[in-house]
């Protein structure tokens, strides 16, 4: 059994669907970080209910306060406008998000008894989240196979997909992707300015698949 | 600057007391994890206050619930009595316990700004559990060098020493052992009947060092 590192973004949705229709046995796992787009979260269980997955919620919002000068939690910080650019999105990154995700995930397969850890990282976010990066997945593959007395696998089959390749599978999955949340500000509605709502645009128009997103600035 | 994943045991208390009289500038992290032996926590502060190092404590009591069946952390499993034999001491894993505490230091290490964890690892650990072997902890700095955009290193320097080595090194270095504490049960005194009781009594023996612990069996 997989258990998936689960955030009710666009990418890790689509993940939840294609381990679905691969078969797999799986449960899902959320993160309460912090972030301000905890809104995400109610995409996340929403999903789950729809497709019978079972889920926890890791709350970890204790500890945010020790990670803090990044856009994503910092209440100080504001989230970047203006697109995918490199200097606009470093802000945004919470450090080693991945890994405290992923080794949490690990202790609670491994308490389940299961195997393996899946996440969404894709190729997209190479250039900006370090702990996206092939080369990272593959050491922490490594890790986890060592960190118990069997060992842990971690799947991540779209590290090497752009988001447009994982819009596309998804919606060859039925995936609905109105549905899932990007936007970092966590407002009422997608803000469209903000690097990830450029991001979520850019791969939909890439992929040829309408976006059901509705845009604050529409 | 390292980050020291610091419990208030013997083990981290020696690395503590190491790391000072190498000169080595750092500050420490403590985890609640909602262990019976919270008090080690006491310990841990003291010995910080002492030696003039910052510290946080780092909750992750919310999340507990997800590892548990372990009897570090679930009220309903007993710590194991009579010694520290493989299947008495097997119950005390709390699962990815060292791989979570290390990701959470590493995030905190980068948001201050530097590059360096280290833990008390040591090879009387290696038969139990799985997250002190040095080919865990190899694997563990491989990711840490990839997980920001800097270099983290995982500093280890007791993964091959043993436990009555780390009493020796720590009497060389003055530590006062009556500022530490090991029993698992986490009650007034150590109880001296769990394993890492028994453990710490036999290395205070081995190494030939006066062990100023009160049991309660005494």
């Amino acid at each position: 059994m997989a258990l998936i590192v689960y955030s009710g973004g666009l990418d890790s949705t689509v993940l939840l669907h294609y381990l679905k229709a691969n078969g797999k046995a799986f449960a899902a796992l959320m993160f309460d970080y912090g972030q301000k787009h905890k809104k995400e979260l109610e995409f996340a269980v929403a999903n789950c209910k729809k497709l019978g997955v079972p889920y926890d919620i890791a709350n970890l919002t204790s500890i945010t306060s020790l990670f803090g000068g990044n856009s994503l939690t910092d209440a100080g910080v504001d989230v970047p406008e203006g697109g995918y650019k490199d200097e606009n999105m470093m802000s945004t990154v919470v450090p080693n998000r991945n890994m405290i995700m992923i080794s949490i995930a690990a202790a609670r397969a491994i308490s389940l008894g299961t195997d393996e850890v899946a996440y969404a990282a894709h190729s997209g976010d190479h250039a900006i989240y370090p702990d996206c990066r092939p080369e990272f997945a593959d050491a922490l593959d490594g890790v986890l196979r060592l960190c118990h007395y069997w060992p842990v696998k971690l799947c991540r089959p779209f590290v090497n997909m752009t988001k447009a390749d994982i819009v596309k599978l998804g919606d060859q999955l039925g995936v609905d992707f109105s549905l899932t949340w990007s936007c970092y500000k966590g407002g009422h509605l997608h803000c469209g300015k903000c690097g990830t709502c450029v991001e979520r645009k850019e791969a939909f128009a890439l992929a040829g698949v309408a976006d059901p997103t509705v845009y604050e600035e529409h």
